[in-house]
Protein backbone atom coordinates (compact mmCIF):
# COMPACT_ATOMS: atom_id res chain seq x y z
CA UNK A 1 0.00 0.00 0.00
CA UNK A 2 1.35 3.88 -0.60
CA UNK A 3 -0.36 6.66 1.37
CA UNK A 4 -2.14 8.71 -0.41
CA UNK A 5 -2.70 12.68 0.51
CA UNK A 6 -3.96 13.86 3.70
CA UNK A 7 -7.47 14.46 2.56
CA UNK A 8 -8.77 16.50 5.92
CA UNK A 9 -8.36 16.78 9.58
CA UNK A 10 -11.43 16.79 11.34
CA UNK A 11 -11.75 18.42 14.74
CA UNK A 12 -14.48 17.68 16.90
CA UNK A 13 -16.08 21.05 18.04
CA UNK A 14 -18.90 21.67 21.01
CA UNK A 15 -20.93 24.54 19.23
CA UNK A 16 -20.19 24.49 14.90
CA UNK A 17 -21.83 27.96 14.67
CA UNK A 18 -18.66 29.33 16.63
CA UNK A 19 -16.56 27.15 15.20
CA UNK A 20 -17.25 28.12 11.84
CA UNK A 21 -16.94 31.73 13.16
CA UNK A 22 -13.49 31.22 14.33
CA UNK A 23 -12.34 29.95 11.27
CA UNK A 24 -14.18 32.31 9.10
CA UNK A 25 -14.28 35.36 10.48
CA UNK A 26 -11.04 35.49 13.03
CA UNK A 27 -9.05 33.22 10.55
CA UNK A 28 -10.11 34.48 7.40
CA UNK A 29 -10.55 30.77 5.99
CA UNK A 30 -13.28 29.61 3.26
CA UNK A 31 -16.09 27.63 4.92
CA UNK A 32 -18.82 25.43 3.54
CA UNK A 33 -22.34 25.67 4.80
CA UNK A 34 -23.35 23.22 7.62
CA UNK A 35 -24.23 19.73 6.37
CA UNK A 36 -26.20 17.29 8.91
CA UNK A 37 -24.86 13.64 8.65
CA UNK A 38 -27.56 11.84 10.43
CA UNK A 39 -26.28 8.63 9.34
CA UNK A 40 -22.84 9.50 10.86
CA UNK A 41 -24.08 11.32 13.84
CA UNK A 42 -22.08 14.84 12.82
CA UNK A 43 -22.85 17.75 11.47
CA UNK A 44 -20.29 19.20 9.13
CA UNK A 45 -18.38 21.96 7.80
CA UNK A 46 -15.31 22.57 5.98
CA UNK A 47 -12.71 24.90 5.49
CA UNK A 48 -11.05 24.78 2.29
CA UNK A 49 -7.30 25.55 3.04
CA UNK A 50 -6.46 25.34 -0.85
CA UNK A 51 -4.06 21.98 -0.47
CA UNK A 52 -6.56 20.00 1.94
CA UNK A 53 -9.58 20.37 4.33
CA UNK A 54 -10.07 21.12 8.16
CA UNK A 55 -13.66 18.61 8.94
CA UNK A 56 -15.35 20.62 12.00
CA UNK A 57 -17.97 18.25 13.61
CA UNK A 58 -20.26 18.81 15.38
CA UNK A 59 -22.48 16.03 17.65
CA UNK A 60 -25.74 15.05 15.96
CA UNK A 61 -28.61 12.75 17.61
CA UNK A 62 -28.23 10.42 20.71
CA UNK A 63 -25.12 8.44 20.51
CA UNK A 64 -23.10 10.62 18.54
CA UNK A 65 -19.27 8.96 17.76
CA UNK A 66 -17.90 11.77 18.85
CA UNK A 67 -20.23 12.24 22.15
CA UNK A 68 -17.14 10.51 24.21
CA UNK A 69 -14.25 12.60 22.90
CA UNK A 70 -16.14 16.32 23.86
CA UNK A 71 -16.83 14.97 26.81
CA UNK A 72 -13.02 14.37 27.44
CA UNK A 73 -12.43 17.50 26.00
CA UNK A 74 -14.76 20.12 26.08
CA UNK A 75 -13.64 22.87 24.47
CA UNK A 76 -13.15 20.47 21.25
CA UNK A 77 -10.07 19.29 19.45
CA UNK A 78 -8.23 17.24 16.87
CA UNK A 79 -10.15 14.40 16.47
CA UNK A 80 -8.80 11.97 13.67
CA UNK A 81 -7.29 12.79 10.26
CA UNK A 82 -8.17 11.00 6.80
CA UNK A 83 -5.72 9.53 4.08
CA UNK A 84 -6.39 8.64 0.76
CA UNK A 85 -5.43 5.18 -0.37
CA UNK A 86 -5.72 3.97 -4.21
CA UNK A 87 -7.62 0.64 -3.36
CA UNK A 88 -8.96 0.95 0.51
CA UNK A 89 -9.53 -3.25 0.34
CA UNK A 90 -6.18 -4.02 -0.61
CA UNK A 91 -4.86 -1.14 1.74
CA UNK A 92 -7.32 -2.68 4.66
CA UNK A 93 -6.23 -6.52 3.96
CA UNK A 94 -2.29 -5.45 4.04
CA UNK A 95 -2.56 -3.36 7.42
CA UNK A 96 -4.95 -6.17 9.00
CA UNK A 97 -2.30 -8.73 7.86
CA UNK A 98 0.80 -6.41 9.59
CA UNK A 99 -1.77 -7.19 12.65
CA UNK A 100 -2.79 -3.83 12.58
CA UNK A 101 -6.71 -3.14 13.70
CA UNK A 102 -9.21 -2.04 11.51
CA UNK A 103 -12.56 -0.52 13.93
CA UNK A 104 -15.41 -2.01 13.67
CA UNK A 105 -16.55 -4.72 11.41
CA UNK A 106 -13.79 -4.10 9.46
CA UNK A 107 -15.76 -3.65 6.20
CA UNK A 108 -15.82 0.12 4.88
CA UNK A 109 -18.74 2.60 5.06
CA UNK A 110 -19.94 5.29 2.92
CA UNK A 111 -18.13 8.42 4.13
CA UNK A 112 -19.25 12.13 4.41
CA UNK A 113 -17.17 12.01 0.45
CA UNK A 114 -19.72 9.20 -0.49
CA UNK A 115 -16.77 7.12 -0.32
CA UNK A 116 -15.77 4.05 0.96
CA UNK A 117 -13.81 4.71 4.46
CA UNK A 118 -11.86 2.76 7.37
CA UNK A 119 -11.17 3.51 10.78
CA UNK A 120 -7.78 2.49 12.43
CA UNK A 121 -7.55 1.72 15.65
CA UNK A 122 -5.48 5.14 17.13
CA UNK A 123 -3.53 2.54 19.55
CA UNK A 124 -1.63 1.07 16.13
CA UNK A 125 -0.96 4.19 14.64
CA UNK A 126 0.76 6.43 16.97
CA UNK A 127 -2.68 7.44 19.20
CA UNK A 128 -3.96 9.31 16.46
CA UNK A 129 -7.21 8.31 15.16
CA UNK A 130 -6.49 6.86 11.24
CA UNK A 131 -9.24 7.41 8.67
CA UNK A 132 -8.47 5.96 5.27
CA UNK A 133 -10.32 7.18 1.94
CA UNK A 134 -10.60 5.61 -1.11
CA UNK A 135 -9.24 8.73 -3.60
CA UNK B 1 -6.01 37.97 7.29
CA UNK B 2 -6.41 35.21 4.85
CA UNK B 3 -6.07 31.44 5.91
CA UNK B 4 -3.38 29.93 4.14
CA UNK B 5 -2.55 26.38 3.53
CA UNK B 6 -2.24 23.54 5.81
CA UNK B 7 1.73 23.46 6.11
CA UNK B 8 1.44 20.34 8.24
CA UNK B 9 -0.21 18.28 11.15
CA UNK B 10 2.03 17.53 13.99
CA UNK B 11 1.86 14.09 15.62
CA UNK B 12 3.98 13.72 19.11
CA UNK B 13 5.21 10.63 19.55
CA UNK B 14 7.26 8.56 22.36
CA UNK B 15 9.37 6.57 19.99
CA UNK B 16 10.44 8.44 16.84
CA UNK B 17 11.65 5.32 15.10
CA UNK B 18 9.11 3.19 16.15
CA UNK B 19 6.60 5.90 14.12
CA UNK B 20 8.89 6.30 11.08
CA UNK B 21 8.61 2.81 10.80
CA UNK B 22 4.56 2.56 11.01
CA UNK B 23 4.58 5.71 8.86
CA UNK B 24 7.18 4.05 6.36
CA UNK B 25 6.65 0.45 6.12
CA UNK B 26 2.66 -0.19 7.67
CA UNK B 27 1.25 3.00 5.75
CA UNK B 28 3.98 3.19 2.49
CA UNK B 29 4.69 6.62 3.49
CA UNK B 30 7.72 8.67 2.35
CA UNK B 31 9.97 9.68 5.06
CA UNK B 32 12.72 11.99 5.52
CA UNK B 33 15.99 11.47 7.91
CA UNK B 34 15.58 12.49 11.51
CA UNK B 35 16.34 15.73 12.03
CA UNK B 36 17.48 17.02 15.54
CA UNK B 37 16.56 20.83 16.46
CA UNK B 38 17.67 21.00 19.85
CA UNK B 39 16.73 25.19 19.94
CA UNK B 40 13.21 23.47 19.97
CA UNK B 41 13.52 20.53 22.28
CA UNK B 42 12.31 17.96 19.39
CA UNK B 43 14.29 15.48 17.02
CA UNK B 44 11.76 15.67 13.19
CA UNK B 45 10.26 13.10 10.54
CA UNK B 46 8.39 14.55 7.89
CA UNK B 47 6.32 12.09 6.20
CA UNK B 48 5.27 13.43 2.37
CA UNK B 49 1.70 13.00 2.09
CA UNK B 50 1.94 14.55 -1.57
CA UNK B 51 -0.64 17.89 -0.78
CA UNK B 52 0.69 18.28 3.00
CA UNK B 53 2.95 17.07 5.47
CA UNK B 54 3.37 14.91 9.06
CA UNK B 55 5.49 16.45 11.36
CA UNK B 56 6.71 13.24 13.76
CA UNK B 57 8.19 14.72 17.24
CA UNK B 58 9.83 12.97 19.73
CA UNK B 59 11.54 15.46 22.77
CA UNK B 60 15.11 16.40 21.95
CA UNK B 61 16.59 17.45 25.43
CA UNK B 62 15.09 18.49 29.13
CA UNK B 63 12.16 20.50 29.69
CA UNK B 64 11.04 19.78 26.23
CA UNK B 65 7.72 21.49 24.80
CA UNK B 66 5.67 18.39 23.78
CA UNK B 67 6.88 16.66 27.10
CA UNK B 68 4.05 17.07 29.34
CA UNK B 69 1.68 16.17 26.60
CA UNK B 70 3.16 12.94 26.03
CA UNK B 71 2.46 12.44 29.72
CA UNK B 72 -0.65 12.97 29.07
CA UNK B 73 -0.64 10.82 26.10
CA UNK B 74 1.82 8.63 26.50
CA UNK B 75 0.94 6.65 22.88
CA UNK B 76 1.52 9.87 21.33
CA UNK B 77 -1.24 12.06 19.48
CA UNK B 78 -2.01 14.93 17.44
CA UNK B 79 -0.07 17.78 19.10
CA UNK B 80 -1.00 20.62 16.73
CA UNK B 81 -1.55 22.52 12.88
CA UNK B 82 0.42 24.42 11.33
CA UNK B 83 -1.59 26.78 8.88
CA UNK B 84 0.52 29.31 6.58
CA UNK B 85 0.05 33.02 5.83
CA UNK B 86 0.86 35.91 3.85
CA UNK B 87 1.91 38.18 6.49
CA UNK B 88 2.36 36.73 10.28
CA UNK B 89 2.70 40.24 11.43
CA UNK B 90 -0.41 41.48 10.09
CA UNK B 91 -2.09 37.91 11.12
CA UNK B 92 -0.64 38.33 14.90
CA UNK B 93 -2.00 42.44 14.44
CA UNK B 94 -5.23 41.08 13.46
CA UNK B 95 -6.10 38.34 16.16
CA UNK B 96 -4.71 40.05 18.90
CA UNK B 97 -6.97 43.06 18.04
CA UNK B 98 -9.75 40.16 18.00
CA UNK B 99 -9.30 38.89 21.09
CA UNK B 100 -6.88 35.88 20.48
CA UNK B 101 -4.27 34.81 22.54
CA UNK B 102 -0.78 34.48 20.85
CA UNK B 103 1.30 31.99 23.17
CA UNK B 104 4.81 33.19 24.62
CA UNK B 105 5.78 36.94 24.14
CA UNK B 106 4.12 37.44 20.90
CA UNK B 107 7.41 37.49 19.30
CA UNK B 108 7.23 35.00 15.91
CA UNK B 109 10.57 32.36 16.32
CA UNK B 110 12.51 30.52 13.73
CA UNK B 111 10.11 27.67 13.19
CA UNK B 112 11.24 23.82 11.52
CA UNK B 113 11.88 25.56 7.77
CA UNK B 114 13.57 28.70 9.15
CA UNK B 115 10.37 30.71 8.54
CA UNK B 116 8.56 32.65 11.12
CA UNK B 117 6.36 30.86 13.52
CA UNK B 118 3.80 31.61 15.82
CA UNK B 119 1.27 29.61 17.95
CA UNK B 120 -2.18 30.36 18.99
CA UNK B 121 -3.75 29.68 22.74
CA UNK B 122 -5.89 26.04 21.91
CA UNK B 123 -8.63 27.82 23.63
CA UNK B 124 -9.89 29.89 21.55
CA UNK B 125 -9.32 27.94 18.17
CA UNK B 126 -11.57 25.04 19.15
CA UNK B 127 -9.30 23.16 21.49
CA UNK B 128 -6.46 23.01 18.69
CA UNK B 129 -2.92 24.29 19.05
CA UNK B 130 -2.45 26.49 15.75
CA UNK B 131 0.69 27.05 14.38
CA UNK B 132 1.00 29.95 12.27
CA UNK B 133 3.69 30.10 9.81
CA UNK B 134 4.85 33.05 7.14
CA UNK B 135 3.93 31.37 3.48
Amino acid sequence: MKLGRLNHVAIAVPDLEKATAIYRDTLGGSVTEPQALPEHGVTVVFVDLGNTKVELLEPLGEGSPIGAFLEKNPSGGMHHVCYEVDDIIVARDRLKAGGARVLGDGEPKTGAHGKPVLFLHPKDFCGTLVELEQA
